[in-house]
């Protein structure tokens, strides 16, 4: 029995860190266990990013057919149905879930459903699911993250509060929603909803939505959505019903109430799940910011790496991606190493975790996206930086698929010493998906100069990064 | 007067090339004409790429709007009005040519309505206007293209054929077109009007749509352009009011009819505009491909430079700025030189054209984009290549907003030796947003390797280029 249940690797948890590294370890020819609790897919998949996006491209296309008069495109009685909304949802995350499953099984990594748990017994490192325990040479530990869910009287066991993988599935559009926290996940929802008719308030504690947005930008963001009614700098104290009472900025209480059919979301944040997988057990630094790593996805346990939203390192998917790759190529040296084989090639001295340009997105109507540092970020590190912030109208396909009044705008900082791109940040439409390549430039560093010299393409809405370089000249 | 009318440059020319080479020298303070015989902002603002996407636009928001009944969004009944979609066109026109005018006032940049034409008198460089001649220390000729016209038997003349810009106006949304030539424009104005409700029809000469697209990619595009009529390697040999004749491939005679109400484009491709403002008189090298010019937009007269469609040597208008911004530092450097004042710091040296990562994109339904080489072109340089092509359903983006179903693809090509990124090219929804980044990355001469180590946005399409990138590996 003990050499059947012997793997190269064994994983924790079937989120987008989990799959990822057992799909290139597959590549490499590792033998791979993946122990899924839940979903293989993980949040991302199935309760978070995808479903979102899968509805919040609904919400898209219903207000983009109400404004298209302006270009002469009519619609009669416009309607939508949130129970096929659901449906278009669940159909896409059920494809995505079975992608993966394929793709795990193209690369022969075994799957196994139940919460593996953490063993650290001398040299042996293994998982125990259930009654039994499979060994490995390696561990690699992608529990995720579960929502935060802060202890707000009134709160816990009231049906009308939800959190975002309850409001996933709610069975009607809420006539009223109060979202607490209007930070991404906050932000994405209030733009749903509010583009499906649904009336949408929305409560932070902080001064601004999205903390870790350029200030110049957040404001800007928030103006662009619209007919959501933003309180800013407020302290939810107690919950009764559909009814949210708060602190305002200058101390007076407040309160707002959703009605006996309306929704609370309770959107304050995730934190690493480090309390179902044994860490403590196994010895491991796990504070509550989530597993302590170096650059190399490596625990203070050898043969134990965490990677994905568990380290609490940078929780977006892609940046699980990435350390999933980084934990890949340190565990396969670290295999080799231990098996004493000499097998070259092995990418692990290129592989260490980089934050400097890791793009984000906001997928709300109008979009936001950045990469890079902040005008804020950069002044706490000491960085004298040039900026410019234009307005997309200077787009002519902005202009030509939205008109002058629409919002939009690009902020960009260099390097002031040394002209290197530091950080690009962007609101408007496309935004989520030109913000790789500036991703790429500062993974680049590249400079002013260089970025002028690019070719974008015309017309573009792209343009407004290589027209935000230029001007960096002009002040 | 003499000194009333001299400038530092003058600009043939108000068009992409021309109306930014006078911004960039307006703000290295250079003293600026430029001379536009009709509308600032050329063919691309006027009746090129910007009403064509404003349309599109439209055209785009209709079909969406038709095929969101999946996403459970529903319109009871659809309709275009074609005289507000021409009305939101030509505000959008007029917005941008506003625009640059205002752009040209803010540098301090002149313009003058009329044809310029370029005198060439010993060391005198100056250009004729009607009767005044105003002299400069440089002149930049950017008078760039028109609509070819080939001579086919019955076209000249005849009311029902047209090109681009014809068409652009038409009073009604025609029942039935026939695009003569399947380049990029044809296809444009193909998926324009088929979304309209148009029977359209496509005949090329060649075996393949836009020619310069990679080999694998252009029939994926022309498929995904389902209800299109496509007739490859056929050449027109006589038109009859509104009927088409050709041979086809196989030699046999064929013809098709779009009626007495049909239209007839012909969309062959452009050429360099070098008739009217003098070349020959000047003495200029000016082949039909147009004017002969070197790495930096020099002709064979010193201080004439020529920028844009007119030396044929990238006709797009992205590629006609980076012309007009390496002429500029060129222009701008040899006035020092010839001023002999000493000016710090020009960037005359690093300017040079280089086109190895211009994209391009097709705005049709779906839209296509590359940069760098083709596989065909790779091979005729001979380059041995890794390649990969993968289905755009490998994006979650992609699936929760378009389907399983849904046309898209990527396919990225990296120099076998080195690892070198040579190209990328797309065929999907935000092609024509994402492909900068690749123009990037190439420019770059980023290798497999380092894209690998990229971080993309999770959901995006663009990831798609990413896995392309892993998955390169694996072959």
């Amino acid at each position: 029995m003990a050499g059947k249940m012997m793997y190269d690797v064994i994983v924790i948890g079937g989120g987008p860190a989990g799959y990822l590294a057992a799909e290139r370890l597959g590549h490499l020819g590792k033998k791979v266990l993946v122990v899924e609790k839940n979903y293989l897919g993980g949040t991302c998949l199935n309760v978070g990013c995808i479903p979102t996006k899968s509805l919040l491209n609904g919400a898209k296309q219903y207000i983009h057919a109400k404004e298209a008069a302006i270009f002469g495109v009519h619609a009669e009685k416009l309607s939508v149905n949130w129970n096929e909304m659901l449906a278009w949802k669940e159909k896409t995350v059920e494809t995505l879930r079975a992608g993966v499953a394929a793709q795990l099984k193209r690369v022969k990594a075994e799957t196994l459903t139940g919460t593996g748990v953490l063993i650290v017994d001398g040299a042996k490192r293994a998982v125990r699911v259930g009654e039994n325990v499979y060994e490995a040479g390696a561990v690699l530990v992608a529990a995720g993250s579960v929502p935060a869910m802060p202890p707000i009287p009134g709160a816990s066991g009231n049906p009308q509060v939800l959190d975002s993988t309850g409001l996933l599935s709610v069975k009607e559009i809420p006539r009223k929603l109060c979202i607490i926290g209007g930070g991404v996940i906050g932000i994405e929802f209030a733009s749903l909803f509010y583009s499906l008719g649904t009336e949408v308030s929305v409560i932070e504690m902080l001064d601004e939505i999205i903390p870790p947005m350029d200030k110049d930008h957040a404001p800007l963001l928030r103006r662009a959505l619209k007919g959501i009614d933003f309180h800013l700098g407020c302290r939810v104290e107690k919950i009764d019903g559909g009814k949210v009472f708060f602190k305002t900025r200058d101390g007076k209480d407040a309160s707002l109430d959703t009605g006996p059919e309306g929704v609370i979301l309770m959107a304050v944040g995730r934190r690493a799940e480090t309390a179902s997988w044994g860490a403590g057990g196994a010895g491991l630094d796990a504070a509550a910011k989530g597993v302590t790593v170096d650059e190399r996805m490596r625990t203070n346990i050898s043969g134990v790496w965490a990677a994905g939203d568990v380290n609490g390192v940078s929780m977006l998917a892609h940046s699980a991606y990435r350390m999933a790759e980084i934990a890949v190529a340190d565990m396969a040296a670290y295999l080799e190493m231990r098996n004493d084989t000499a097998r070259p090639g092995l990418p692990g001295p290129a592989n260490v975790w980089r934050g400097n340009a890791v793009p984000w997105a906001v997928y709300s109507l109008p979009e936001a996206a950045g990469a890079g540092l902040t005008e804020q970020e950069a002044a706490l590190r000491g960085i004298a930086v040039k900026k410019a912030a234009l307005p997309m109208t200077v787009s002519g396909r902005f202009i030509a698929e939205n008109g002058v009044k629409a919002a939009g705008n690009v902020k960009v900082l260099a390097d002031a010493d040394n002209g290197r791109i530091l950080g690009i940040h962007l609101i408007g439409p496309y935004a989520s998906e030109i913000i790789w390549g500036a991703a790429g430039l500062i993974e680049n560093e590249m400079r002013v100069q260089d970025v002028r010299e690019l070719i974008f393409p015309h017309p573009s809405v792209a343009e407004v990064i290589r027209d935000a370089v230029w001007s960096l000249g002009e002040s």
